[in-house]
């Protein structure tokens, strides 16, 4: 059923909903994990429910949950509560991104867990963690991404607030989950005892800030929004061209120096006051109009045969078109095909983590309907 | 030396430089793994020279180098090969972020290495992976960044083209390298056998994609920049208020109509319009249009007092030192303490994955100068 991986042979009883902690689930399955989702019977998992909808089944949905199984399990009930523990106690990891606090309600807290089930591994993705006086508030995506201060350095100087526009608050709240369980899951190879992973996507925001944060902490000043610039390299931002935009990034002086011969000034190259990146970095305002000048004489395309040939990092903006059609794609196997009994073929993000001695398929299994492996998993149970 | 976590015992060789890499094994030295950084004698890491600067030491490189150690090799010497080979037959994974292709020329191959160490875990962030036909091109985050997609999806609708104001490239591509090699152990822990892990930045960006990417093999639409937006829940986005902007985050019909009783319109809730999340999206102009009217008759303290006490989740767009005077801040340890001998105190963000039966030290050790462990790293070889 799983794909073999790193992690075959590894069940993860998975009771997490729309996107941070499936996020984490799918990569644990993408590695090899069996993950048997546990939904509330009836509409299960609420981003089932969200579009785009192609044969009406969620698309949203597809995606993030491919190579999952699931059974539809009433936690109040008892007869559903007897068969959850037994999936517990032959699970190795059980993860939730509940509000802090539905667990225990549930009887399924961390300490009746760890005492009942001492091997098992509770993750928890939480908006603001397990402790402190934030901890029982709700949290989004775009709650964490204003709160954590991501929105404060993305965007154009003085322009409107900017969201980064895709799901950085739950999809890295998901990838630390992930780090999280895994090196549990190693830790409990070498110690034999479960643990309580808890991670909060405020804490994973901080995380990610760790330069805006050092450079505040040093510096007294407070980053703000760079448009499309980078805070301590130059030239390494976006430059309009005859024909739209790209990107240069000159990160070292090899590279710039190049760079200028490129784009035939080489007295750019030679001026004290652009002699250094950090002279560079200071001087970025005359330096970035003395660049726009020239690259408004020729398109994207006509710059970047050049660069590439050069060896000067550079790119157009790609959409997601353009992303897809990339000539990297395709022997990196980064879209793959998940075909859906009612939503047909997709193609969908593929797993980034190349790891040697397993397969990288080209397919996934589709996510499952809720309830769809209820019969195998209770015979397992039984068996 | 190192703190205690779950990869305690684990020793990891470090050739990385930069970010992608160093974010990566510090996380690794977070979680009590020993990291030993291998640099190029005389200057090292090149971020040694990245700013700002703090008592002549840079801080960003301090802030994702803490609690490692220093051993400065020439790879093309045969006295520091010897070295090297040395301290390979005694760690349990290596990790670097070359351009494809140096380790080979180096000699240490991941063919030569695992022949020769089949227990060593080798770890690879590049910009492309190690294969396909771009694999050798040159890569840095605003690379990624531009040719992913990421940018295409950020910034205001008709705008300028807006870089996420943190390095997403490299510090993504660190993160699911960290989940690679934790993967990894994982699975030398029950196989025996060493693996490859291979991560490309570009790969991690369309991984960070993927709900852009379904959405658009889905139904062919290309996703564009949405500002403060939501691509498809309603309102979930950014507001002005009379002193500045905050975010609402009206995840579901409760929480609207939550939302529509704060700001005193019970029309907004009742309007069929509006009546679920899918309308409320499809007809997301009209919607914002009453809802900011309403938001600039107050200042956002007041509001998010009212949007605090009826649970509706809601936020100012903290900048950094807001950040890091939130009250989830210090019980979380999110913010800690690095005291280096040049720099002095320095507050840095901390490691987000609590978990339980290790400590989460308050301080780290700092960032070693170059070559600062050789001493004691030949005496250990020795001995």
């Amino acid at each position: 059923m799983t794909a073999s991986g790193p992690l075959s042979g590894v069940t993860i009883v998975d009771l997490t909903r729309v996107l941070a902690g499936p996020f984490s689930t799918m990569i644990l399955a993408d590695l090899g994990a069996r993950v048997i989702k546990v939904e509330t019977p009836g509409t299960g998992d609420d981003a089932r429910e969200y579009g785009p909808f192609v044969g009406g089944k969620s698309a949203y949905f597809i995606s993030v949950n491919r190579g999952k199984e699931s059974i539809a399990l009433d936690l109040k009930k008892d007869e559903d509560r007897a068969v959850f523990e037994k999936l517990l106690a032959k699970a190795d990891v059980v993860v939730e991104n509940f509000r802090p606090g539905t667990m225990e309600k549930l009887g399924y807290g961390w300490d009746t867990l760890h005492a009942k089930y001492p091997k098992l591994i509770y993750a928890a993705c939480s908006g603001f963690g397990h402790t402190g006086p934030h901890s029982k508030r709700p949290a989004y995506d775009m709650v964490v991404q204003a709160m954590g201060g991501i929105m404060s350095i993305t965007g154009q100087p003085g322009g409107e607030p900017t969201r980064v526009g895709m799901s950085i608050g739950d999809v890295a709240a998901g990838l630390y989950t992930t780090i999280g369980i895994n090196a549990a899951l190693y830790d409990r190879a070498t110690t034999g005892e479960g643990r309580k992973v808890d991670i909060g996507m405020f804490d994973v925001q901080m995380a990610l800030m760790e330069n805006a944060i050092v450079r505040y902490s040093a510096t007294g000043e407070i980053p703000g929004p760079l448009g499309g610039r980078h805070p301590s390299i130059t030239p390494f931002q976006v430059f309009k061209t005859q024909d739209g935009h790209m990107i240069v990034a000159g990160g070292n002086d090899t590279m710039y120096r190049r760079f200028c011969e490129i784009i035939e000034r080489p007295d750019l190259a030679t001026n004290p006051l652009f002699a250094t990146n950090r002279l560079r970095n200071e001087h970025h305002d005359a330096l970035e109009a003395e660049i726009q000048g020239v690259l408004t004489t020729r398109p994207t395309a006509a710059w970047l045969e050049l660069l590439d040939a050069a060896g000067v990092p550079a790119s157009r903006i790609n959409d997601v078109s353009q992303v897809m059609q990339h000539p990297q794609v395709e022997p990196r196997n980064m879209v793959i095909d998940v075909t859906d009994p009612k939503a047909g073929s997709l193609r969908v993000a593929g797993n980034p983590v190349k790891i040697s001695g397993y397969d990288d398929p080209t397919s996934r299994p589709t996510a499952p309907d809720v309830d769809q492996d209820r019969e195998k998993i209770l015979r397992e149970l039984a068996g």
